[in-house]
């Protein structure tokens, strides 16, 4: 029989991670601050523990989904003597920072420690398309992968615990600012009366070409050479920002999100730079450490 | 034999523009205000004309594309007698504004006007891929089809002179947003480590991907309803772009790119739409109208 695996957390994320375990006829025993959510896993098979020492000492693994960091110290640090020489999956959303922090607790406990960071929404969780990327402890990345394998696709990123927590937020800042992106050009033309549904008829295949430009952007950036022929020059971009800010005003629209891109190249160019490729604003984002 | 067309203005697309044509077998007279881009079509076939005035009444079309919408009304005003009875296509990057205002100039002085926005590069013009709205007269959009199809694929999308350059000035937001949230998380690996070339592996898939999530956006902002199931709400988001924020921190990483959007969701919270649709965001940059 498959051993049980114990899930502390049962939010939408939490709860979606379980059920697929349970879905792919695998014993879990879950607890929630509050029951009701617990309940309902019960209701599909799974025991319900009335507290966290219960549910820790129940199973050697101990997956945890819960709201932030500080609540994972909260639930954890009382049941750390029940924690020692099992191994806990942390899919709560952290910094890298908190990850690397609470794995040092781990390591310091005698607790097996393995950061994963959830490249979906809870209902892709168990469907194609969900991707995991997992750090830290190798030996139970590689020791669980049937579990692993009952949510989606993963991928091991480095020992280093903080590192697939730090790719999450790298990939999600790019998620969220093409989010308002898009939503700024929708704001644009909504104004002159066309609808957004319209509008992304044209707009999500031309980013989805565009995010093809990235590998090139890259390639620069590895490089560290903005001289090479073919790169669009921070002045060129600058003019079409320039030009894209006037519009922005005319349409009546917030240039919240437009207006910073904009100084990071006018940054450059004041720096001497007006001639090297538009890559360059990596050198502007990165100028604080 | 096939009519003439000119071109003025042979800067990188200008020239591109030009070297379609001539490609495709069509005469074509050329001007530039500096003479060598001019001589290097020449050699390609093209007709050199000495003058602006010789240009324009060599061929029943004429094809400007200069540096910004100054130089267009720098280089027509004083042939304005000479362009009567004839056909301007704008590829100059104008605003829509300024787009409507040549349209409104050449309806004063018998000019037919088509406005074009070309969304590509030089090096696409005449390649698969390359596309070019077009918006003003809709009668010379149909005339001149055979060599509109030398550049790429065309679009007409609308009578309002101004709609082409509108529709690309919104595109080109998204995208030059989504360039610059790639740039953020690349400096974020990178301040770890990991190069932005394998980082791209990652996210420029990922960043595809998420374009699909737009089309749910775009459908949520046009019904103007962010209650719907299936929304991730601006409180989620906020403690997200939170939690983002502070690993931006950590790397050391300027948050010009991304804290602008954290702002956008924090001012729609605070006006009582925590529970609300991310995509509410939406309604917090037309909020100046």
């Amino acid at each position: 029989m498959t051993t049980s695996t114990t899930f502390l957390g049962l939010g939408a994320m939490g709860s979606a991670l379980a059920a697929a375990a349970l879905d792919a006829g695998r014993p879990a025993v879950v607890w929630n601050r509050t029951p009701h959510r617990a309940q309902a896993l019960g209701a599909r098979g799974a025991t319900v523990a009335p507290t966290v020492a219960d549910a820790v000492t129940a199973a050697p693994v101990i997956v945890v989904c819960l709201f932030d960091h500080e609540s994972v110290r909260g639930v954890l640090d009382p049941v750390t003597a029940e924690l020692s020489g099992r191994t806990v999956i942390n899919l709560t959303t952290t910094t890298p920072a908190e990850s690397r922090s609470l794995a040092a607790w781990a390591a310091a406990h005698g607790v097996t420690y393995l950061d994963g960071a959830i490249m979906a929404v809870p209902e892709m969780i168990g469907a194609p398309g969900a991707a995991i990327l997992y750090s830290g402890s190798g030996a139970a990345f590689d020791e669980h992968r049937a579990l692993r394998d009952v949510w989606g696709d993963s991928s091991f990123v480095g020992a280093d615990a903080g590192m697939a927590s730090l790719q999450d937020m790298a990939m999600l800042a790019g998620m969220y600012t093409m989010f308002a992106g898009f939503l700024h050009g929708a704001a644009m033309v909504h104004a002159a009366g066309v609808p957004a549904t319209e509008f992304v008829t044209r707009q999500a295949p031309f980013l989805a070409a565009m995010a093809g430009q990235l590998a090139g952007f890259a390639a620069t950036v590895d490089a560290e050479d903005y001289t090479g022929e073919g790169q669009q020059s921070l002045r060129f971009t600058e003019t079409a920002l320039a030009t894209l800010l006037r519009a922005t005003a005319e349409q009546g629209v917030d240039p919240a999100v437009l207006a910073p891109v904009h100084d990071l190249v006018v940054r450059q160019i004041a720096a001497g730079h007006g001639e090297h490729g538009t890559a360059r604003i990596f050198e502007e984002i990165r100028r604080t450490r």
